[in-house]
């Protein structure tokens, strides 16, 4: 096991009717806010009234800014920031999913700061400050509710890139199962895919000595093969919603890192595609995440199995440890197509015309390279896109 | 699943060498701080020097009071609110296991109290502040590092009695697994079987729908079961300490008990037990616990399978689920007699003298009720007690 450092302050408020809990939670930091979110589906579904009283009982003032699209764009996040301050904002809350979330920290961390705030995101300056954020989460995936991290897309050159600290936790998240009710199908099946991906970008480590965070990642991954299914046969499942959400969280918040290194090889090589494309990020990773066991397995056969047999529940072939492990590859790629993913490239309608312009995005040269568990090139990027052609 | 609210600011320092960081931790919260200890161990492997030169190093005074003892009393807590008044401290560095740090929290309780501290034991106060606390955790069992728990014994009467409060996190807790190496092999069994009983003691719900949190108490303890024989063989084996002592903070840092409530008899019936006869609280545990589960397995013969099946490997009687879960209540008390610890009274070499003044003093009354899976009333727990012997 490897030393570590773990604190994860952000507040979590889980449950029916918790929305209704913003205000109070709010007023602390307070009283002139941000209003942050999407395309106005919190409005259909009776969530935006229940939040803006929660506001007025507790006297808090708002400027709203909806918008923020999947793969949020830098320009929205500038106009956030311009707004906040002129407004004088105190506050930023954050209604919808990873996409508005990542939107409302980048806006928080820009405001105090003098320079672009796209600097963070290329490792330009060090983030000392931010503006506190909190969160009513409707799309479990993303995992921003209690993360570190924010991915924003520059439109100029169309660049994804992903900015972690730990200025930017939540300083409290409300998480109803209910708001993820009227989720589409397709869209709740990727937010499975994302989760599922950010246990498995923490499990394939090369640190020895992780028993009991491999067996949690293994827990986590159970729980979310087990209730995907049950949400997409029956939408408003308040229960199989409830393990989503909560496994959504507990995958993302740093602790089933904690004592190992993870890779986040596929989370890289994903984003170029999603920045290309504009595809959802968990349709994109159902895709990246097979072929990318495919081509590093056998740099640890063993890990596979592993995986395979606790997570997938297949026999362990004693005098053939590969076999074991090719089946699970097989089992996760049966899960995605099970839930209405693909798992080629050609199943997401994209062909082999930019394979060389991402895997130039995501490295730049077989010098810079991505992934801890195998450190990947250039060139094995663009393998790893063909095979998942 | 329950409404939650889970939010625990506890940081975490995990690894070697991790004592020497002490003094940069506690300088954010003040200069003059009570250096609070047990029997004089620390001086004995090292320790004491390292922390004092990183307390010189940060310019932080210190005044000492060691001679805290397992099942901690109550007039050493009264000492220690007495100095830490008298000489204006502004932190309390525990240095310990367990009964330290609860010491020391007790002690942080009542600094700012104007009654007596015993008075928040017996619920007559409310706790609003208290000094802050910091931990070098010395010995993996009671989980009080990163929990909001307090158990003092009050010698007037032996009462030993627990109190909870958010308050009472700790800002900081250090975790060296290497200083757990010279551990006798006794205290470290005991300390197994007291994270085990944390787990368990929330694995046993009422609540329905909690299958997360059911995987993640499953794994803890499968990590438990197989990593206490491993210290115990070779006391010296740092990744098994690092798993058995992260696995103790996680077993009662609240995140396994989000969204089901726990049992907590087992607890209850055991304090009477160590208050009584001052054994080790992790032993009283091993006694009562295969107790209880006898006595109470008939009300959810279905949860007791489950934890036979996933914790102990036992195969699932399909048409007679009872011997599964009979089975499983026999491997723990193996487990428990593997690792040298009594599963009877007898052979803790407690009569059954006292069981009926044991009884009393848990419950008070046969209205007076024991723990939420089962409520339990005074004649249960003395049938507990009897089934003991």
């Amino acid at each position: 096991m490897e030393n570590f450092i773990f604190q994860n302050p952000t507040k979590i408020i889980f449950g029916k009717g918790s929305e209704t809990k913003v205000g109070e939670e709010i007023v602390r930091y307070g009283k002139k806010i941000l209003l942050h979110y999407g395309g106005g589906s919190i409005k259909k579904v009776g969530l935006y009234e229940k939040i803006l009283q929660s506001l007025k009982d507790a006297g808090i003032e708002y400027v709203e800014l909806g918008g923020v699209q999947p793969n949020p764009r830098l320009s929205l996040v500038n106009e956030g920031i311009k707004i906040c301050r002129e407004k004088n904002i105190q506050f930023i809350l954050a209604v919808g999913g990873g996409s508005v979330i990542d939107s409302s920290k980048a806006i928080a961390m820009g405001v105090p700061y003098r320079g672009n705030v796209w600097d963070f995101f290329t490792g330009k300056t060090e983030l000392k400050e931010a503006l506190p954020v909190g969160t009513i989460l409707t799309i479990p995936a993303a995992g921003s509710e209690a993360s570190t991290a924010s991915v924003i897309t520059n439109e100029d050159g169309w660049y994804k890139r992903g900015f972690n600290s730990e200025v930017i936790y939540p300083k409290f998240s409300i998480l109803n199962p209910e708001l993820a009710f009227t989720l589409p199908k397709y869209q709740a099946a990727c937010g499975g895919s994302d989760i599922m991906a950010h246990v498995m970008e923490r499990y394939f480590t090369n640190t020895l000595h992780v028993e009991l965070m491999d067996r949690l990642c293994e827990s986590t991954l159970k729980t979310m093969i087990h209730n995907i299914p049950l949400v997409l046969e029956r939408p408003e499942n308040y229960d199989a919603w409830a393990e989503f959400m909560w496994s959504g969280t507990v995958a993302h918040n740093n602790l089933l890192n904690t004592g190992r290194i993870g890779d986040w090889g596929s989370h890289d090589i994903e984003h170029e595609l999603s920045a290309a494309y504009d595809i959802a990020h968990g349709a994109g990773l159902a895709v990246i995440f097979p072929a990318w066991m495919k081509y590093v397995y056998q740099h640890d056969i063993i890990r596979f199995a592993q995986y395979a047999v606790r997570v997938w529940g297949v026999d362990y072939s004693y005098w053939d440890p590969e076999q074991t492990a090719l089946e699970g590859i097989r089992r996760l790629e049966n899960f995605y197509h099970s839930i209405g993913l693909a798992t080629t490239l050609d199943g997401l309608g994209i062909h082999d015309d930019r394979l060389a312009e991402m895997a130039d995005k995501a490295t730049n040269s077989d010098e810079n390279k991505v992934g801890n568990f195998v450190r990947l090139g250039r060139s094995d990027v663009l393998n790893i896109y063909n095979l998942a052609l």
